[in-house]
């Protein structure tokens, strides 16, 4: 054993022989390694975090959303406010206490028909995905299928479960369900059992694909002819531009197929961590007897967090109340930024690197809703490079190779615009031209 | 397919076949199960919740502690504190954000020195297992050694990650070394690895155990001989007699052994589900380079929850602040006022079951902090026992066999004070009394 004086602190180094598990994801060290290099480099303007934008936290008042939720949860049960305030001080059931809102959004916005009991709020979509991940898979015997790239969450939950992962294709309108039901037959000859598959329909991140309402019967399809579940994203549902909205695969599933997670993160805080999963199937048991998979998902959310902070649902709950007890409305004013933004983003690409002297082989693609966009370069696209962009021209980015499962993505960075201002994506989309100019002309030189 | 209809929700049953995992884990059942039976019998007195009492928390100004918190860290900085405001509603980073004013309350507390790069904040203390778990274990292949019987979230964490379990006899000091020792020889001999053993060295749940100065030593030993990282779980710590507090596992910790895991769900508030891992140890990398072990807990979290909200790290930071940044003055009032409602308990149940009259094969453990106590009885004490207890004698508690990994516990029942007043324990124990004569004599008759 060395002993290794660092800041102030007498560690003990240990042999990394000594110490297994999830130390080398690479899923969850890119998240770590941009999380850094941000910090590394505060003055850059970066295209990185899929964070919504502040302008719409700044003038939220935390204690005025908990004073609404305890004021409306004491009228409906009869007590006291200062009773229900004293209870979000208190342990909580690990099922959640905005329940019945959340069914009511959800009832109200997408015409899901929701008990209260099929909900189960979790610290994040994070959470929801892992826990239904662990409630439907085995660790070390069944199978995720994902769309490859797949946002690193989902991937990351599964590496932490010891769930394997079966990347399929992705085609524009979002996975391949000739691919998916292809994987499934393959993971059967093998003796595996693909249980679940992961979609994001709606300007999935990080492809930006929407699903067509022919392509979502379809994965509906597959999913019950395979008996998949499958698990339905929808953070960036709300971007979508009104009148282009497409039903939720929840709301066009007839045999018990989806598990919706969703996330409070992008429409009200990311601060609260508050998310939630829609899980109506009924599981029948052996005996006969029968039980709503939220509850297995509740039981399982004891070995993790055991109940998310009835302080943040309360902060949600209260947001929601204010807002018409819907998440539509919530999002919609969000909604119109974003898409401002994103409009902004491909202008300022367009400006920025014109078709007449854009290096050849550079090319984006042109979401309508998201945070996201697609550059492609004749480069790899590398950390290497990332480093250099971020030193040289004083912008970061994600390698879209993070998201991609296997050699996918080499040529291409992500750009995201929600957390930037509209002059800060110029800027950006000025110093990324200069660097893509750079980088493609010294390639050229150095083959 | 059946359709179901289940209150207002069209549900599909999906036949269990389809759906494995947690679903049937005993022990994240259990708590399912007590979470459910005390909302049946609202009326009962509940021995069965390990919750902080109500009285601590009915003033907490949550409003209050955040604008402390703000407030000290915009001095620090030079920022503004509408900015430091503003940065607690959005992402943070996954380490966490209070983890100096954490490491410092622990100096200050119990002498370690540690640099806040070593904490990581976690969402509960059950988090902070998990994470830890995963981090030392690999899924279906390492091995964690517990006590048994052992408080249920570090089980259910292990189970959850299928980490297998290896259960130790407890002394009446806790952990049984020289058990622990052969067990870790045993799974060698089976080509296994124990590569952790979980320890609450101060009035554990449930056994209440204290351990010995001697016996800290002697499992400090037994971890370096065969290179086993001690979790340690140091919830119950403060309810230790002043003058009786004995040195944490982590502070007589020379060669990088331990790593603490703490909660402020009980000095401070539950509601805001903050708790911490302090994990100094430096991981040596294959190429040269290390990392201090919190880094790797701080990836890994960004699969189970991203980041512990800044809000609920902001009121634990306050209040903190507001207690000269020391753990163990926010604990002090709760230390005293929990020793006295465990004299109340053991009081009550002295004048209730006086030994004069007390059925033979009655009695219960005397322990000074925490705030357990073992009830023996000499009937088999099952689920069944406990519903007939809720229904004919208004009063509930926990079996003991829930804790226990083996047979063990079939005759005990665990009492918990910390969640009523003195009052409520004393015709508690008076409703106690009256169940324990009626099991006692009726088991008496129907041999």
């Amino acid at each position: 054993m060395v002993h290794v004086q660092a800041g102030r602190s007498l560690m003990v180094r240990l042999p990394k022989a000594e110490l297994h598990g999830v130390l080398d994801d690479p899923a969850l060290e890119s998240i770590e390694f941009l999380n850094e290099i941000m910090t590394r480099y505060p003055d850059a303007i970066s295209f990185a975090p899929g964070a919504p934008h502040p302008r719409f936290v700044k003038d939220l008042d935390v204690s005025d959303c908990i004073d609404v939720y305890t004021r409306h949860v004491s009228v409906l049960r009869g007590t006291t406010q200062a009773h229900e305030h004293r209870r979000l001080l208190e342990y909580g059931p690990s099922r959640g206490l905005i329940n019945d809102l959340i069914a009511d959004a959800l009832s109200k916005d997408h015409g899901l028909d929701l008990s209260p009991d099929s909900v189960v709020v979790t610290v994040g979509a994070q959470e929801a995905m892992l826990l239904t991940l662990r409630v439907l898979c085995r660790p070390g015997r069944d199978l995720l299928a994902v769309a490859d790239p797949c946002f690193t969450g989902v991937t990351g939950a599964a590496r932490l479960l010891d769930i394997g992962i079966v990347p399929i294709a992705e085609t524009e309108h979002g996975l391949d369900h000739d691919a998916l039901a292809a994987a499934c037959r393959a993971a059967r000859q093998r003796g595996r059992t693909v249980r679940a598959v992961y979609a994001a329909p709606d300007h999935s991140n990080p492809s930006g694909s929407v699903m067509t309402l022919r392509a979502r019967h379809q994965l509906l399809s597959v999913a019950e002819r395979e008996k998949l579940l499958v698990i339905e994203d929808n953070a960036y549902g709300f971007t979508a531009a009104p009148g282009h909205e497409l039903p939720l695969l929840k709301a066009l599933d007839t045999d018990g197929r989806v598990i919706l997670v969703g996330t409070f993160a992008k429409v009200c805080t990311p601060g609260a961590r508050v998310g939630f999963a829609v899980a109506d199937q009924v599981v029948a048991d052996a005996d006969g007897s029968h039980r709503v998979l939220a509850g297995h998902l509740a039981a399982a959310k004891n070995a993790v967090t055991v109940n998310t902070s009835p302080i943040s649902q309360a902060i949600i709950g209260g947001m929601l109340l204010r807002n018409n007890g819907s998440i539509k409305q919530l999002g919609q004013e969000k909604s119109a930024h974003y898409r401002e933004r994103l409009a902004v983003l491909l202008a300022a690409l367009d400006r920025s690197l014109p078709s007449g002297t854009r290096p050849e082989g550079v090319r984006w693609n042109r979401p309508r809703g998201g945070f996201f966009v697609r550059l492609r370069l004749p480069v790899p696209v590398d950390v290497a490079l990332l480093e250099q962009c971020a030193q040289q021209f004083g912008v970061l980015w994600t390698p879209m190779s993070y998201f991609h499962l296997g050699d996918g993505g080499g040529n291409e960075l992500r750009l995201s615009c929600s957390y930037l201002s509209s002059q800060e994506i110029r800027e950006g989309a000025r110093r990324l031209a200069a660097f893509v100019h750079h980088a493609t002309a010294s390639t050229g030189e150095q083959p």
